[in-house]
């Protein structure tokens, strides 16, 4: 199947390069970029020289419906509402790793959180299909309009979600103090928060109260609860370190439950689930255990003293945060196993 | 006044003697090491080259409460309480930074957590002080033991006194998400945990339960509370770097408060104390701000969505959190002005 | 075909067992571990919980023989040659990635620089091919015994033997300043050299006059250029990093020679070889370029104000200088080709 | 003294502001900035809030000239020649951290190398004195314009000036493998180099050919051998890491020696200079044994077998490679003693 990336000179463009590259049903054969037209993906990526001989072409939507079965949007945010309903009207399947656009259901909060611009018109919105597998795979299967999540609510609603189907959990509780390194905010866009003397041997918290992802984990989180649910995530963490998110996650147990009982839980939610991995009692993963996977995994302690429940899910921000849970759905949307391509192990260390 | 070193081959050490070198009143005449004595310090410490001249001596307790007048103990837990009554038995002073054995005051606790040894006899006990400064300065004047605080409480029970003085919070909600850099490990005892190819490009969360500083966090918190606090700090993480200690705590405020209510409170409560920065509305301090120097740094942001207010507190751990901390103790013990040998800047970038 | 990795804790195993996980020929069925047989490898290396089910088992080399077509030795030094003859001897293919053992060739060198142990007898010796494939592909294909290359020497000759072959320069001047990440250390054997409080944010020369890949260099080179070849490899220096090896090399060039036909002389040469990929003008290649894949890339500068001829050699010191590598040599060995199971990305960012 | 500080908000002026906040004697008035003027400096640089409490102002040369006595430069290249020449003739003392504007003698070279511009003119260069204590120290007492070396120059010619002076080596056999942390490319001016995504656990080589260091090491040399030198210094490395310089020099011994006789030999030539450490035979210094202070450590080998020396030489480029020197000479050009608030310790770890 010949498939597009659009948005090729960002690290979500890259790293879906990389895994397509051994994919065994897909070819990659448009790599658009807007700002690097005619320039070759080497020599922005010179680890790709020799391997990947690609020009990089400006977008033509005419042309590529023709050319391509589905389109990876890698772009920022705000872009990608403008192009996706003429290729899904043309029908091309349209995977979004790019922001809100297809994300977020409410106008409002779209408009709150995305810098005050209109949401994409509602039969897109209403076509457009949550992409976090472990939730909604039958729901993909159909999708042609597909929002793959974004790398907080990845890591922190695969952690959640089991304690709050099951009500084990005060919901007004719920306290998430997330980390992450620094290639979420991508490789343009230079600021402090990633300029290298700014960053190493530092540590510190960068946004106060209004983080988009807000209410992207609320919107996931409510949907499945059944309830109105409002979340602290607030201020995430910057590491000194490239990739990786860790979610610690904080909530009141309403009733006494044991660490075992609760990974026994977890266990069997995930049980059919292959990137989701359940740790044994007393091991907490750290990011590096998943760098370079689409794993997700996740380590549970109760807290006898105090009657919490500490989660704590760990992922590559741009693997299972972005573009490897973005193949995941390309799999399941196609019919393929959804392991296929995905099976390169952790890098470690 | 000439004043003894003990455990000078760890980190607590050798960062005594960088601020002593340039205080005004005191002399560092022995530095002592169980495992280097005979040793010159540079070899140790190849960066003192030229600058410190010393041999690491043998511990002899009589001849050392005949030559200095004041004894820093950065040691091991469970090896002051050996050697602290005899000093101050013939009038010797001493400023304990190793742990446990004059920080607790509650001995089944002692056992608990550090290791299931005997506590020291309670009248010494009696004598010591814990020696946070911004909460005991009249005590600690007088001092003969001092107790120095341990890294992550100095961090935690400076962000949370106010609030809990001032009764804002539900007392059972406190939960403290704590990061620190990995020279809290010391550079003895090499693990997988301080190991570069591990802890490199990671984050981890690195003990579940029965972390040795939840008690005297506890004892802090409850003393100045008058009502007993339980909190939730499990599991601290370890940040790839060097140095720094940020600990964010969420607290339920019982009450709506703005934020800059908040703030104003906490510039109010610490306006005597030199080495506690309140920072504006809207800004969090991150390590790096404090690396290298005395000061603790507070950020505050009341969430009015949840009703939460979260407290960011900063240190460097080796120095508001070890050393620096000792000094500043060692000035008010001596009548000096607190800050003297500590108004060295933060080291930036 | 089934194969059986020895030291199974260490990084060079973990690697072979990264690359082999996806290698359509190979199957691990057997990991051995002296210190941890009875221990699930994925407790060691908990990234490989729920993919590698595999209990590390005790050495017994009567029943290795009988269950595996061939070894890897990813062991310390002076361990492989224990061990080899027996195997091989039984017709089993053994591949050493352990140090000298069956790298050198000269039983008095190998003394010097391996700890003053006597060499395995001569009739082995003569039976182990020295696996850098760009070299001796033919030879390799036959081998039973292959001297896996250490991982300084693997960067520095494929960037020397071009220019030393074609005799282009004067051969008493070669100097090469390396620089290795710290996980060539190893996971074991834990040393302020990769302890993260003294490596990180720090850069340092580790060791003068007798690193032991001095006398293997040589020995490349020496057969290469049909002339004792001494080199200046003192000190190799520490970077904070984990994984990247960069071996800059200055030559001085006989004659004048322009940086462009260094460049199309050296694609020239290795173009056959496809993990050897030789940059255009202007560009040096960086460690990351490389990071987890089994690529060596070499840029080339010659310095016209002085006649010296700079080559920047890169690779990842676990792939192409160990394990990848390793592959790499099987995959010869069995008639592969050589690319089989190696298709990976360099991982980026 | 009043002095000023051009160019707030780099790191070169927060770094001299570090030091000169506990220098006896100085007291900084005015902080310029062009691009930030009517800011807060501690709103730039957080890490200085309730300790400096300065607005930075536009630059007015004429207040300047009657409000200070001596005017730091820690502009961009190519700034501080259009204002020196107007301050120094009103009896204002000026010391230029800012590249080769007073460094060059040579205007064809300073055309070359720094952007084509043209050169101040000859009556100020005249008046420059290159301030590089350990060899002017009697000419920068008298200096009005003082021209701060560059960071790779004081690290490179420290090492090589005794070898060279006392004729020992071959004069066309420099070789200078350099090395830096990221902090030298300033704070400003965000590039891929200094993108913490980029960077982190990547080691690189940066620029072919045309350092613009490259003449200000040899004009150094070259005055001191009293013969034409040129060096191989291309291409510098960038570190993973904030602070810190280290240049491998490689040099031809004339004669054998041993190292032993060239450390002696050290020594002596650097007996009266304080902040020059010569390491012991068998050790080499490391970046980090540096840090923050003011030392320049050198370290040597003899390779025997080889005939080379191996010079090793490591300061922090934020401190003597930049803003500590300039206060050295700043010491040095008031007459007093050139350690003078420049007596912090390295920081370690």
């Amino acid at each position: 199947m010949d498939v597009a990336i659009i948005g090729g000179t960002g690290y979500g463009a890259v790293e879906l390069i990389r895994f397509l590259h051994n994919h065994p049903h897909v070819h990659v054969t448009k790599i658009i970029s807007h700002s690097n037209s005619g320039t070759d993906l080497a020599e922005v990526y010179p680890h790709l020289v020799d391997i990947i001989d690609l020009e990089m072409i400006a977008l033509d939507i005419g042309d590529l419906a023709k050319e391509v079965e589905l389109v990876f949007f890698a772009t920022p945010s705000n872009v990608s509402k403008h192009y996706i309903p003429a290729l899904v009207d043309q029908g091309v399947r349209c995977i979004d790793l790019s922001g809100g656009d297809f994300r977020l259901r409410d106008g409002e909060k779209y408009q709150a959180y995305y810098g005050g611009e209109e949401m994409v018109s509602q039969s897109y919105i209403n076509q457009a299909v949550y992409g976090l597998p472990e939730l909604n795979k039958e729901q993909i299967k159909q999708a042609s309009i597909l929002a793959n999540p974004g790398c907080f609510p990845t890591a922190t609603t695969l952690g959640l979600i089991p304690v709050l189907e099951k009500d084990l959990v005060e919901r007004k509780s719920i306290i998430i103090d997330a980390k992450t390194g620094t290639s979420g905010a991508g490789r343009g866009g230079l600021s402090l928060n990633v300029h290298f003397s700014e960053m190493n041997e530092n540590f510190k918290a960068y946004q106060l109260g209004v983080h988009k992802h807000i209410p992207e984990i609320e919107q996931v989180l409510t949907a499945r609860a059944n309830e109105d649910i409002q979340v602290t995530f607030t201020p995430p963490h910057i590491v000194p370190m490239t990739r990786g998110i860790m979610s610690t996650m904080y909530v009141d147990l309403k009733d006494s439950q044991s660490t075992g009982q609760l990974i026994a839980m977890y266990e069997d939610y995930y049980k059919n689930d292959p990137f989701v991995r359940i740790r044994k009692e007393g091991i907490i993963p750290s990011t590096r255990e998943v760098y370079g996977s689409n794993y997700c995994d996740i380590g549970l302690y109760a807290d006898q003293r105090t009657g919490k429940l500490i989660i704590v899910s760990v992922i590559d921000n741009l693997v299972k945060g972005a573009s490897g849970q973005a193949i995941q759905n390309m799999n399941i949307m196609c019919g393929w196993d959804e392991t296929t391509g995905l099976n390169q192990l952790p890098i470690y260390p």
